[in-house]
């Protein structure tokens, strides 16, 4: 995706491009809401930039949904306050169709009330190190997870559990080892106490399996000031 | 579709075969609830039969949700008594990436409301010339409109109006005929009366444009007794 948009630029003013983005958001994983931040020398309309940068990138399923100017020490990434990711995961037997690729597929029901109970066992200010990937490198596993709320709702193609996770910031793979692990509570593998005993056990060997990415979004970003006032974001 | 699933058929009993389906679902539409029906020599299990279909549909984006035993005198399209469509408008300016090809992208806002009000014009049974098709084959135009819920519902990739639209059968090019009417009352360029006036009219020129169809579904067909037992349709 940065490379899509770092060309799409170069298209508009000759050079090298690089921009920044607020999260990571690794193979497979959308970039729903994902901010990013670049330096350009002509002083563009926002909407005029984001037009044009659409229609250079039109091949590719990338769009930019709005555009705004920032001061010179804006930074997407470092400015940022807040990040909210979606997980997506589709109970159904047969392949997924319309939403292949969108969507961690599962072959059984699961217990909504028993993962919201696991959940609220990661909520506020902990030591992290059992959901954080072997190759994280943040200075410190320590986090505040703000929400980690579970439900069920009715997708196009069957029932979907959804999972909306925010927090300042995020270890790497954290969701994915969330979502993994809160998987077993609601198939009931686990009880949400085994939950609390994985998180205090501060042991990567005590988290559930890692789930596949491909149903993680990045929904939001926040920022202290608000920075777009587009009507259709 | 119809080709992929009758090639799969052939993969498990050597042959010629033909299904039979439900609803017609032409060029971008998606054949979310299809049903269809097809004779087979051996006595198959039918969870076993839509593993075995769905295993050689698998580089196609088809997929078998369920399979049921029926009466030889069973027929996917006249046994069915009614049929349920929805369609999909996104209202957004960036193009749509998740869901391109899945939705009709528009980039104003639509007033709900009085495209309700344009709907309830349509209820009930009428002559439904202006809402058919030039090449529609059906033999009277005259239908039974059950239901057309209007609501706008939050997408992953913007706000969204979903069409709920049910009736016994449908007109070739009746429901992308209502949704493209609709919509014009919904940006404020026909009023709820001018839908009611163009119905009278029973004059086909007197229809909104007509919508592409990549945002419509067939989302169930209804049988009098039920088919389908699963847990996951």
């Amino acid at each position: 995706m940065q490379g899509a948009i770092e060309a799409a630029l170069a298209k508009l003013e000759p050079g090298e491009h690089t921009i920044a983005a607020a999260g990571r958001t690794d193979t497979g994983v959308h970039g729903l809401g994902q901010v990013a931040h670049c330096d350009l020398k002509k002083d563009w309309d926002p909407f005029r930039l984001s037009e044009a940068l659409n229609y250079h990138l039109k091949p590719d399923p990338i769009a930019i949904v709005d555009a705004a100017r920032v001061d010179d020490d804006w930074h997407a990434r470092f400015s940022a306050i807040e990040r909210q990711y979606l997980f997506r995961i589709l109970m159904r037997r047969a392949p997924a169709t319309h939403d292949a690729g969108q969507v961690w597929q599962i072959n059984h029901r699961l217990d909504v009330e028993a993962m919201q109970a696991g959940a609220d066992m990661l909520l506020g200010n902990h030591d992290f190190t059992t959901f954080r990937s072997s190759i994280c490198q943040a200075a410190s596993p320590v986090k505040t997870l703000d929400e980690l709320r579970v439900e069920q709702v009715q997708g196009l193609s069957g029932p979907e559990v959804h999972f909306h996770v925010r927090a300042r910031s995020f270890l790497h793979n954290q969701v994915r080892s969330f979502v993994g692990t809160l998987e077993r509570v609601g198939a009931g593998a686990w009880t949400p106490e085994d939950v609390r005993d994985a998180l205090v056990a501060k042991d990567r060997a005590a988290c559930g399996p890692v789930c596949p990415g491909h149903g993680l979004y990045l929904a939001r970003v926040g920022y202290p000031d608000p920075v777009f006032t587009g009507d259709f974001t």
